[in-house]
């Protein structure tokens, strides 16, 4: 099937070509932009549900949601304040620089220091297509199973930050914690790894600081 | 992208036409086929662990078990001594008819009961390939949160049977079972759902009952 394998080269390059666009945008405003992105379920919107709550009062940010149906995120997110937009992508695996140059439409870049990007819950789609972002982060739920690294390389090697979530789970899930870590290593070395919870706050501060590291004009700690 | 919608059309019409020929064959057989389609982690493998040990004697069954990388499930299932075979897709983020096709060559139908599919990890594009199953079964672990079924709609739609999974962990996460039910009700009022926890066996007898109900000419009973 040669015309699909051209087909999707020629879509990746033209959402290649708008995401280094976006990419420059985001520079010359000096936003910070992350992808979230992992299976559904893994816990993308809770954790930006405790970032949001816990950023430091004047940090500037908003938020791109997308989901195959509903705007059930988008509802959860805007409660903290900030700026909160939903695509629904209505049957699409995964958002595209396109969708997000759309739903940028009228926000002023420039008074924002941080745009958090959450995916379509999918761990194998979204790794294809570069949204202009700084970093893509993935998550990994410890109930998900500890070889998904190996299964699903693709977003783990291109992320910057791999977040083990719903650690407080650990005791009641078979999930080898240091095998996780080997595997995640293996596909990606320079990766940072984090193991949070956002039911106990555990790891939490680490987040806020690794993202304050990327922020360097603020300092971002848990209120 | 016109170019796009027309060609993912034709993709879909070829892989129809060959699922049609799959069905045929599956009929003629006499071979039971369910394609398990979930996130990845929700316990397909697992499932299919504890099935296959729970086969009566006599019963012939298959597995082919779909990922994009690795062949640690094939690995896993083979264990208990039924033929399993692993389609490594490289990247392919969904199993389509050419695949299964492919992968059942010098396997005699005739002497197969029941064919096992366990699809790559992802609750998104699976849904829109038929393999020329009996049923789709889509599953949805309880620490993935209950309002799934409305956020990624067609593959709850398509399944005649929706199995919560994990249900041991019940005590431990934020998941409201019965609001879980209505949303899969209300996008699929006729589909079976099924709670089974793999650690604890509940609901396992009811699965291959449930499996049972399909295979008339055997009694799928627990051992």
């Amino acid at each position: 099937m040669t015309e699909v394998v051209i087909l999707e080269k020629k879509v990746l390059n033209e959402n290649q070509r708008l995401a280094a666009e976006l990419r420059e945008r985001f520079a010359r405003a000096g936003t910070l932009v992350v992808n979230l992105i992992s299976s559904p379920g893994s816990g993308k919107t809770r954790l930006l549900e405790r970032t949001l709550e816990s950023l430091p009062a004047g940090v500037r940010a908003a938020v791109l949601t997308g989901d195959i149906q509903t705007d059930a995120d988008a509802t959860r997110l805007a409660r903290f304040g900030f700026p909160v937009r939903q695509i629904t992508t209505g049957g699409t695996c995964h958002l595209d620089a396109k969708m997000i140059d759309w739903h940028l439409e009228g926000w002023d870049l420039d008074a924002l220091d941080i745009l958090f990007i959450e995916n379509v819950g999918n761990l194998v789609c979204p790794s294809s297509y570069d949204l202009g972002e700084e970093a893509k982060i993935v998550l990994l739920s410890v109930t998900e199973g500890e070889e998904k690294p190996l299964k699903y390389p693709s977003i783990f090697f291109k992320s910057k930050l791999i977040l083990l979530t719903k650690i407080d789970l650990l005791p009641y899930v078979p999930f080898d914690y240091a095998l996780a870590c080997a595997n995640a290593r293996s596909v990606n070395a320079e990766a940072d790894i984090l193991g949070v919870s956002c039911q106990t706050d555990t790891g939490l501060r680490e987040w806020m600081e690794w993202l304050g590291a990327k922020l360097p004009a603020t300092e971002l700690q848990p209120r």
